[in-house]
């Protein structure tokens, strides 16, 4: 499947948190961690476990930018 | 400023396209790229263009995560 | 590329409409149409033109429900 | 209340699972499920349960689309 | 009808510019202004226009929280 | 940091309620509440509590518009 979002940055899963209906899913993309919040369904669906090779995928209407 | 966003990620500007409205704006956060669809005023605000050092700030339940 | 995303439902588009860097495309899922925001960019991508199958990809944290 | 988002996809209520403050929904949309998640209170005001009718409400800009 | 979305905060439409596909739309909500994106179509069909009661609508989701 | 959201509505936090992984944060922005849905994680980064002044800052993109 190809996807029209923007972002779709490769990188390994290091750690899976599941919460009572949400997950948070870190994933590193090499250096930087990326934190995604998903649904447990889909955390057991894609077999999400620390060492799984992983995009991260964000929409470019969903990112914003910022300076110091 | 500090943010609630888990995700803000350091690069640099590499390209600003303005159409009527809405810009895309690309930032390198270490050899990867990250697009931001924001506002033609939110560009002139933050002053961006290619060179200027800048972060992506990313709500987590915005981003998904795929597996291939 | 499989993804987190709950809701992945399929159709066929039916129309396109680029803007200066955005565009709007509607895709017949089963006699409901869902419009979709994405760039320009996207739709050169991805090939999608009037006629052309395709999945409409919603994040399930992106849904609102209402009742009359 | 008339909303400006594109997308509001009649339905019926299939199931609600509540978490500690995030519920999903899942809504049939003549044949195919829409999952929502939305906050326990939502639910609660709005008297969501198996069987009620409701619309999906999605902004054209949280939607992607996918090809094969 | 009524809708999930947290965040339904009423106020009075200031001023609306329309590009190519996407429109701002600016809403004083008790005398802070609230900018929103929308298609130029929804603006179409709710008469957005200066002067008009309206409300701006928010899922609790997509509100980030910042401090100095 | 000045950040490229349009949104940024200054008001003081009055709730914090924790989830499992996700918190609910109300904050008065001079008589209107909103409500944001934030990790635990950054409920804790920025130390909010009942009191403590803050503010909301949301996404041009992730505004609807509704009128009656």
């Amino acid at each position: 499947m190809k996807i029209s979002a923007r972002n779709q940055l490769k990188g390994v899963v290091t750690e899976v948190s599941k919460g009572a209906t949400t997950a948070h899913v870190k994933v590193d993309i090499g250096g930087q961690i990326v934190t995604a919040s998903i649904t447990n369904a889909a955390v057991d669906d894609l077999g999400l476990e620390p060492g799984k090779s992983a995009y991260v995928v964000i929409k470019a209407s969903d990112v914003l930018v910022a300076v110091e």
